[in-house]
């Protein structure tokens, strides 16, 4: 059966019918008094999603041009910063450091385990000169569903007391916690196509005050992606540049239900989204790429013993269920597949996708696993939760 | 009534029914081969637009995104480059080269008045040591409906032999006839909120093989406005950064919708509104801002005499017939209005426009006209076509 398809990749997740139909309204002027109206509503509800007083500034680019405007307003060429790499984005955050002249230090783990905490004390606490400009992390490592220890490396970075931290959250905002003012985190970035529940278009970049003072110094060159120009005009509730107007009519619908649900509500969905997958994948004598106390709420990456080939679950997933699971990225592709939980998605989904599993590994011949035990360490779960 | 409002400013334009329900398609996985067969067939049309074999690469940006991207690519710190400014977004592209240290010459006409090509040719004759590397115009000056003379100008261009030409093509693109090749432009950026007919979000920057040449010693800092990286993707059909999904499922049914019409017939359709527009103003004793053979195809900027206050027809438009028109901008700010007449567009809404625009001045007690004088022009030239 065609055209009933299911997203179970970690972007673009399912879109809200309410989001949809509200993107398919008519354009309207982006300098009138309605569009103000509508883009302040989504200012004031992101700073309620990021747990912020600071600003949380929209602009129209994916997640990488989010981040790369993260790093590139609070520095300047030279500058020294650490990055976390133990996956594709943090990868491609020292990759924009690169490219914009920062003297790049990598703290590197192997892609599937959690960057270590301890590494990043030691380097902060040896700079005893304070030449560490700044410290990039990726939260939720989307290549991997790897969820670095953010608050531990945080406090090391504070304890340091020079350095800004630069996350990107795009796929850990508004599923895992991340308390911006409690945290003191300075910079946090993040893509519509998340767990906002809308189509991939709209980047989301807060800041925090002490990135605000780096700012006035910070001379990498930008106008596009200029943060402080997109500060002075949303305090007149506009942008400086065109925004995606249509977007923002999704955008303000998904805010609502976000709040409607309650951001604890929230998180506690994803987590148990989270823990019923694992459970379920584990039952069926598949392994799990990340650790317990490393795995992301928004993606659960799956890699299967030899005789079970990813591609080919995959492949089948998609033609006998019409459910989309990820590939692998970069040296992991064909190798592991990537179940997505992000977003507009429910227990019925989970329960769905591990039963359609089932079939597609029978199928693929694989004996692993007692029938319905994918089903049944769910359904337990589920039943308790 | 409310719900039954009309856009007639530059952008967001009018989007057809068509294209707002594909828009509203629930999205699909942008690495997926459904998605890549879009993203072709996007591509094969856009270049059919721009009437070029060359790329035409499309960004999650605004027009200024698109533009900034344009520029940034080609050139490295220090390179001379003469810049055109005879309007907000000459002005804007001035600060582009300016906020990356490129060495930037402001070759200037009034707010109103067409940029003069001699001014380019003489600073472009003079410069035998071939110094400079690149001249940076707006082609539709969207803050004054001013169309520049790209042809001339670009003929000087060539005459040097050395500089690249790039081309904010913003409000012209799919409204004037810019052909890419013919012509030999190498840089043309646009964006998706103009004759495109889809709402704000997608930015294109079409590059000539003589900017490629020009990309691979350049040395401006940039990664997501990087278009090496987009080129590279787009030979395999897909975007190195998420693209904008659902605006591509809108730009697919907009795309075919100009290609049915013919380009021919889309410029010729632009110039009747603009023509029609024009005289139709004159009729009720309103002065025009842009002459006659400077007037963009997309835009016509109106300067009422004193006793007409321009921000009080824009508020009466508004509200007794819910028609959108743009304010000026900067020091024009509340002494013209703006009719846009771009993209989706046809005859009837110009009716509408200046029939609706005769009761406005009626009521505001403007005594220049005789009753049903614009109508009457306006028909004239209709009825003519």
């Amino acid at each position: 059966m065609d055209n009933k398809s299911m997203l179970m990749i970690p972007g673009p997740t399912p879109v809200p019918e309410a989001a949809l139909l509200a993107m398919a309204k008519h354009p309207m002027g982006h300098r009138s008094k309605e569009f103000d109206a509508i883009f302040a509503e989504c200012t004031e509800n992101l700073k309620w999603l990021h747990q912020t007083k600071s600003d949380v500034l929209s602009l129209t680019v994916s997640g990488t041009g989010a981040m790369e405007a993260g790093i590139i307003n609070f520095l300047s060429a030279g500058d020294r910063v650490l990055v976390g790499t133990n996956g594709k984005f943090g990868e491609r955050w020292a990759e924009v450091a690169e490219a914009y002249g920062l003297n790049v230090e990598i703290i590197k783990a192997e892609w599937g385990l959690p960057l270590d905490p301890e590494n990043f004390r030691e380097k902060l606490e040896a700079d005893t000169e304070k030449q560490i400009k700044a410290v990039i992390i990726t939260h939720s490592e989307t290549s991997t569903g790897v969820l670095n220890d953010l608050e531990t490396i945080n406090r090391h970075v504070k304890a340091h007391g020079e350095a800004l931290i630069m996350v990107d959250a795009v796929t850990s905002l508004g599923a895992a916690n991340v308390p911006m003012d409690a945290w003191g985190i300075d910079v946090i970035a993040s893509g519509s196509q998340k767990a906002y529940m809308i189509p991939p278009g709209l980047g989301f970049v807060a800041v925090g005050p002490k990135a605000w003072e780096a700012y006035k110094t910070a001379k990498l060159p930008r106008y596009y992606l200029d943060l402080g120009k997109y500060r002075k005009d949303a305090a007149k509730n506009t942008t400086p540049f065109t925004p995606s107007v249509n977007m923002f009519f999704g955008l303000q619908v998904t805010l609502q239900m976000m709040k409607a649900e309650g951001l604890e509500n929230v998180f506690a969905r994803h987590k148990r989204l989270m823990t019923t997958t694992r459970a379920a994948v584990q039952a069926l004598g598949l392994p799990l790429l990340a650790a317990d106390d490393a795995a992301s709420p928004a993606i659960t990456s799956v890699m299967p013993p030899a005789e079970v080939d990813a591609q080919k679950v995959r492949t089948l997933m998609k033609k006998r269920f019409d459910i989309a699971l990820a590939d692998g990225q970069d040296h992991l592709k064909g190798k592991i597949f990537r179940i997505g939980h992000l977003g507009f998605v429910c227990d019925r989904d989970i329960l769905a996708a591990i039963s359609s599993l089932e079939v597609v590994l029978r199928e693929m011949g694989y004996e692993g696993f007692t029938p319905g035990a994918g089903v049944a360490a769910a359904a337990k779960i589920l039943a308790e939760s």
